[in-house]
């Protein structure tokens, strides 16, 4: 009786072959490592706006330009709790 | 204080009258069996694309196909949407 | 193929046949609206600390308590839970 | 590693300017209180229609004007959007 | 960026290592699918109590014990958890 | 009318004055950007038992031994998307 809800960007286009292959993937892992039965198993995949995702306390866009300019040269000292 | 998420699949077209028949049919079950207040009682209708929900490891609409085509032999009378 | 989520502060005790009433009513509801299957649909109740629940910017007791005092002056027939 | 969800109602047109803010204050919440590392601190925005978002029984448009009827003849200086 | 939520029935007992199995094979699903990165890849495991999980508008284990009457005269090769 | 969930790992022991001020910081975020009405916005904070959440294709301690050990040392070519 799993639910899976699978939460990913929307990025120019997931298609359907590939949600297919998201839906048999995770739903083969449940049925291996569990013997859950396909049939009761759900998943359910959410596509979310870029603009609506955040991470590193910005908009996921905005978050990659960031790291693609700042990352490369500076050492990362901080060591915070992931 | 109840807070509710209903997911359903997206089929044609669920009528603002259904969402909100489901919206108050959900609140008064939280009132008669909870005794919940309704007022702050929130009830969220998600409607998921077909092809983002799977069970059975495969997309609805694909899994329903396989279920009509190896069924067929034997007589099916319930015809409710799964 | 629904899927509904219920979530409820956790209260001194739902007992089972409470949570019984709640899977069966919103099922109901669910064949009756929407024609689905019940067969199919999938009913989870989460209970939530109430120091986990807030609303108002207050954890639901502190919530209550400041509602309670200064309501206090204004005769409060209802009184069901939030 | 924190993980948020906000919903609320899609109302006329949350600008990106104020998801990025939802953003930023909900990291910034967590890094101060629990001292999470923002890099690890995912905030995904759902914006949910009107009619799919219930309170009181009722659709929250509905629910709305329900309120605005009733509560008439009393001065009622707050105007917060619920 | 994935974030992946996996609802599963609290049986017995479900061991770290097949915990461990889930997250490694929903995160391999999601490299392999969609290049997600790992290292951006959540998984969060909720275990659900029987009584808290209903199907056919009644607890999982009502729901079972139900099945296994009903469906007894006919032989049932499978035995597979629903 | 917002609804707010925050997971977070369950470490050692987050305390209710924090969850309080989680409850408080994140309400506060959403009366200053989008005005919302505090007594209609609910917080709900889950705590996620660390063997239950994985990150990097494995569990949250998992990850962050296999991060401290091998770390530093090695460059990182890796370019996927986050």
């Amino acid at each position: 009786m799993p639910y899976v809800n699978i939460k990913i960007t929307r990025e120019g286009g997931t298609t359907p072959e590939q949600k297919a292959a998201l839906i048999k993937g995770v739903t083969d892992v449940l049925v291996a490592v569990l013997d859950k039965s396909p049939s009761s198993t759900f998943v359910v995949v959410d596509e979310v706006e870029l603009e609506n995702w955040g991470i590193g306390g910005l908009p996921v866009n905005e978050y990659r330009s960031s790291k693609t300019v700042t990352r490369a040269p500076s050492p990362q000292p901080q060591q915070k709790k992931t």
